[in-house]
């Protein structure tokens, strides 16, 4: 079994507000991350999937397969896109880094080939940030 | 002469739209960085400036001072907040990385102790894409 | 289960010295390390916990108060300090980074939430050496 | 138990080509990484090993003789070198990232002390692309 | 003016060789980098313009329309090719990161908008090896 | 004109404190940087030369024979030391990093070959600070 991880980007806009909390509690609980006029993020992404290398290639998955489905799946519905406003799979999700994360697993995990498995979605949404799901 | 050189973060959200050209003509120029929702990026501003180190302390200027001035005069405007909409030094300029550095130089080059001069700007938009202004 | 880490720094002097050794053993095991008077290190520490997301939040644990728990616990007591002779929770400890790791963890432990876990100590002493804790 | 990591690094030519294959086929497969003239890469490897930090040293390996054992059984057999043609333990293999990470855990692990195992190979391709081997 | 920098990367194959010398002497001045059956590199390529701010748009050049001229005068020419072998502008000339850096710089001048000026090309060979060219 | 850059790395002890001051006073402007028993930091120099490339090699100079007078004349003389107490160019001065910069700008600029010129030392005490000297 060998773990490949690809390493994408994505930039958006997102703001940390509970929609049933009053401004002042939003405040209190996310201090600047609830402007109302957003703020954003270069988001980094590495997706680790695992598997056998393929006798006839070496590959566990060919990485720029990895990459289009990444693509597609996940960054043409983030990338320069408002987290909170513009993305169908985290409507009614506070936008925080574990729940996107979380949601990425989901996006992702269905549309890659039966020979592998998604092993991890590791997220940052600044270089002293980051979060990591297993699936579970 | 010595160059002293202090980098600092700020997260913060923007689009790039002119307010004088239709919603076609903007995407046909900017593309998704017209997203009317916004996007965001983790700015990375590289802030130098020259002198003499100082005889009794080896500094051209201690930077926690230096830290200070620009965490007061630059990034507590701009972190965490939306450029386009909160910024009051942004106000009628185009959110280009570009004017950002040049509106940043004009911020930070009347509060630095006379001593020293204002060298450069760098401000990092991605890891790929960045400006250098130096003030004229 | 999603794991969240935050990346944090400090600076500190520290030397590879046994105590019960002759200054000839201690330099034949630890080289350029065992230098009497010291030298020291940019250390860069990950500390990553565990646990569910708030469904109020979107938070494993709101990273601000990690960040604050780490600096009181840990930072405060490491940074711009002699690992040898300043740090009570390294007395009588070889000052490897394998035992800095452990006695972070030590530190850090009984400090979180009960709702979350740490879950690993990560800490590079340079760019090219680093160790992990899990805590067993 | 903990975990100790040594990052090293490497430059060679490589090409990814299935001699079993016709030309049209290895390019229809491996695109521009077929190019029969080769390319090449700055590989970066983490050696991962754990075991118990010893009592006098602090060390669960003294990580120079780590890095000297990485050198000799690793890095003078692959550095500045064309894996596909001067590498004895790659020949007969495709030279994915995937077979080189398992080739290299195979030439370590036998050379390590008795008191620490081999928990990790991980090679990096380029920046955006590595893969983690763990011995099975 | 303001200096805007995009950053590309390329991966080639290349080997420092002399064909006026004997081997023994390629082998005495260039030693590993002149390995007959080549080795290679992850280039980072830095290129730097310089212009004035449009007022339309607040870009010097859209960055954008920098990143596909380095695609089609640079990046298609050098990446995941020989560098001795494959690349027409590289013909008669010393492979070494010196000859390339001024080679891009002359593959890319002619090609940028009038109202732009090339100011310099960075090219990282490894990340602790880099040249800078100015065009003169 | 091309400009060839070496990265260098060491490991050193150091303490901001003029001698001629009184503690408090020392504490005063040096902060936890004056703390008595040192603390330290993992230094990374960039040293940037230039001049013409040799015809016959394409080098501005050998980067190996660089590396080989920065080694000499700079690291063995400060890598795993105390700046203030064990290196002979650094006594009687501030031990700052400009100061630093400086110093090794003394160490290099007569060792290097008549055919290139030191064009600049950067030294960064931490990722987020960092100073540049270029001679005057």
């Amino acid at each position: 079994m060998v773990y490949l991880t690809r390493v994408e980007h994505f930039n958006a806009a997102h703001k940390l507000f509970n929609p049933g909390w009053s401004r002042q509690q939003n405040e209190a609980v996310f201090g600047k991350c609830a402007n109302e006029n957003w703020h954003g993020h270069n988001y980094e992404l590495h997706v680790t999937i695992k598997g056998e290398p393929d006798p006839d290639t070496g590959f566990v998955l060919d990485v720029k397969k990895l990459s289009e489905i990444i693509g597609r799946q996940v960054l043409d519905k983030l990338d320069h896109l408002n987290l909170n406003m513009d993305v169908d799979f985290m409507q009614g999700k506070m936008c925080s880094t574990e729940n996107l994360a979380i949601a990425i697993w989901g996006q992702l995990e269905r549309f890659l080939p039966v020979a592998v498995q998604l092993h991890c979605i590791k997220l940052y949404e600044t270089p002293r940030i980051f979060v990591e799901y297993y699936g579970r």
